[in-house]
């Protein structure tokens, strides 16, 4: 399979999955409760990921799926060909504020990241990258990220991780936005990853992502120089939920040796 | 004077300064410290101080500007027309991003807020309100804010807030973010205040606001039904920097007096 052949395919697949969500905001959406308040689904996210599903099973069969809806495959490894997808990053910005989300998509093969997306699609701004080629926002190069500090920095951090929380010392946390130069919090994964590899964030950080929220991220951050993994060191999972740090080559393991401690 | 010819005025000359600082990124930025490593100055937040004066000066004399960076009038109270501007609001941004900042700008008659503005400068997006004639993005108008509560509310609180601070007490801030839907940092308290009046977050709170942070927006969300004051329930201060907290009414009263408690 050629890549620059899935890519354009990819691209205007996304395109057309945009176009079905901008279209949803004119019709009422039926909210459903999935786990608790906080883990909103819609009936859009599985209208995409459906969407996406139906395609993909035409025109690549033998591909695998694995998407948040848990419309696709069970996924146990990453053997072949798979696509991990979030049809709507940011669920809650989504409902509430009809901005700020993103459909998230990375394309693996046999674990080795060659496809990643991110759109925002409210802004129509599409970052892409094909593994080894560079990332884009629309038809602009993103530039390689250069080379800063801590003390430069804004780091992409939920207000949660610096109260005390079962997953890391929060007295850390709390030196860590005092040590930075600002944090902000937007709500969506798949988007912070995007404003990494553009320079407007430095780092993001997270104490539970699924690998659909960070699979089309990583590779597009990677492409600028960005480093990706879990807090404790290791390649970023993409098999099952866990603790999350990109950033700037510059600053990730600094944040990570001396200012995140699992509990 | 009348309020729609300085409205039409007003938005003209805004989008010419939105032009200039368009402009501006293609050109460097001289940095300098202002107060601290997080409080930069460019030359541009001058520049479009500067361009805002002489016009205003120029065209509507005997009115006075209270202004940030401190090109204008010396304000010790708000006789008479009184213009307060932040000719680039989310100055951290500004530099570090490229978007997600603001030029505000608040006309007040002898206290009485009439025309507010904040432009969003790179999406293009002009937020604005006459008195009593509702509030718009762009050509479209805003619908009043609805009645929420606060567990299904966003609230656009900094994380510097919920650690221990020297304003309130962070561990109220803890039960607040914890009680609430979830919790977002955009950088930009111009922009905070346009989210609020769109619906997009429910409730902002700051610690340290200046009055042309606040005053284009309190305006504008009014028109919605916002409340605005600080955290001793007073109107929000347009005279000297102070705490400030602006809501959906359905939360304004329940946040300040079961959340915030002034140290």
């Amino acid at each position: 399979m050629d890549l620059h052949v899935m890519d354009l395919y990819i691209k205007s697949l996304i395109k057309e999955a945009g176009h079905i969500i901008r279209n949803s905001f004119v019709t009422e959406l039926i909210i459903e409760a999935k786990s608790d308040a906080n883990d909103l689904v819609t009936n859009m996210d599985k209208e995409i990921e459906q969407f996406f599903i139906t395609r993909i099973r035409r025109d690549f069969p033998g591909h695998r799926v694995f998407g948040e809806e848990g419309l696709g495959d069970v996924i146990e490894d990453l053997e072949g060909m798979v696509w991990l997808l979030d049809p709507i990053d940011g669920t809650m910005n989504f409902i509430h504020q009809k901005s700020n989300f993103a459909i998230s998509l990375g394309v693996y093969e046999d674990g080795v990241g060659k496809l990643g997306y991110i759109y925002d699609v409210v802004n129509d701004n599409l970052y892409h990258a094909v593994e080894g080629e560079g990332a884009y926002i629309n038809d602009e190069r993103l530039a390689p990220l250069t080379e800063t500090s801590l003390d430069k920095s804004i780091v992409g951090i939920n207000a949660t991780w610096v109260t005390p929380n079962r997953y890391i010392r929060h007295e850390d946390s709390i030196r860590l936005i005092r040590d930075v130069r600002g944090t902000r919090s937007y709500g969506s994964a798949a988007l912070e990853l995007a404003f990494l590899a553009t320079g407007r964030i430095d780092a993001y950080i997270s104490m539970r992502l699924s690998p659909w929220d960070i699979a089309g991220g990583i590779i597009i951050a990677r492409e600028v120089g960005a480093i990706a993994t879990n807090f404790s060191g290791e390649p970023a999972n993409l098999l099952k939920q866990d603790t999350f740090i990109a950033a700037n080559p510059s600053v990730h393991s600094k944040i990570l040796n001396e200012y995140i401690h699992l509990k």
